[in-house]
């Protein structure tokens, strides 16, 4: 089977802003509501950190439930990995996702602040100073076979996008205007010249964007 | 994890018929052409029938890249295995499906005709004159915790729902009328009181229907 490389439950503003300005340990996605980004992936039942039984069955759970589907690493930028920039100060910081993080493969993050790996439950973070593409080689062959999920946040897509080694997206356009902050597009109709696109408006109100290589 | 039962990119005309009049072996779906139905499914990357590379990778992706996803058997009715009515008259037929078949896990077959279990590369095909939940005991046995899909056709799929025993559909209702045959419903309505639905069109023509339960 060919390895792909995917993104997969992306969320944008409708306005193409996947964070608001300010990011911060507190305000991880800055003057954006987290809950308006991301509310209609927390309502399903394949949603990674559901903790309480329910949750919809519908559309929006096919997409959260082909998170791990076929997935064997994920590429992460360092932005996403945690708030803080430029030198660690120490390395205490572990991630947002607690002990068992969502990811349950290897993940690589790109810094220019290399560290030395750590594991989390059945997720292992590797840091790495590289290209994309050089990252991408090291994650296909961690993947065993599998796809590589590029995680974000939006430079780190937009990075990938820009060297053209994305074969399908997903993304969540929610019905939020962020105005500014982390921009991935103006439009979605940048990218059709080399991707089909498909919009598809679900009943939570986001409209999910499924783009493959042309 | 609970074990659940489902049904799953399950054809259906508009007006609620999953096979057409006079089934046989030359017309597995009687006056019904199956492209008509199907077609949404053949077309994209997923359909576990492709031989050759290519297809979508859209919302009809999703729904049929779902169908081994945590599926750890299958209950058909006697009418999907085969085009024989009655009792058998001999045992060479094996099945529409060649050397291996896409289900790859237990299949359970409901007949009144018994006949010895037998295995098609991953798939062991087994026959058995039970109900519905007697059927299903033995389906979430035999699935190693995962789930059971309810793999039809139509009379085998109402008996399931008549029983109380399906927690999650999807069928794609396609712009094509039947008139006659196999019916499923006159309407999907009649299921909205026991389960919630989501119509979701696609640009392939299909509509999907997703339910579970309330």
């Amino acid at each position: 089977m060919t390895q792909r490389v995917r993104v997969q439950n992306f969320c944008l503003s409708s306005d193409g802003f996947g964070a608001g300005e300010g990011q911060s340990h507190d305000r991880p996605f800055g003057h954006a509501d987290p809950g308006a980004l991301a509310g209609w992936a927390g309502a399903t039942a394949h949603w990674p950190n559901r903790t309480e039984p329910g949750g919809t069955y519908g559309l929006d759970d096919y997409v959260t439930r082909d998170f791990t589907n076929n997935i064997g690493a994920e590429i992460m930028g360092r932005n996403k990995f945690g708030p803080q920039r430029g030198a660690w100060e120490n390395l205490d910081w572990q991630g947002w996702w607690g002990d068992e993080p969502p990811f349950h493969t290897p993940v690589f993050v790109l810094t220019h602040h290399l560290r030395p790996s750590f594991t989390l439950g059945e997720t292992t973070f590797h840091f790495l100073d590289a290209s994309p593409e050089e990252a991408l080689a090291q994650a296909f062959a961690a993947a065993g076979g599998k796809d590589v999920r590029i995680g974000g946040g939006v430079q780190t897509v937009r990075e990938f996008l820009d060297a053209d080694l994305v074969d399908q997206m997903h993304l969540a356009v929610a019905p939020v205007e962020l105005g500014r902050g982390e921009r991935l597009w103006a439009s979605p109709d940048e990218l059709t010249d080399r991707f089909h696109l498909e919009r598809i408006p679900s009943p939570s109100g986001v409209v999910h964007h499924f783009f493959w290589r042309r």
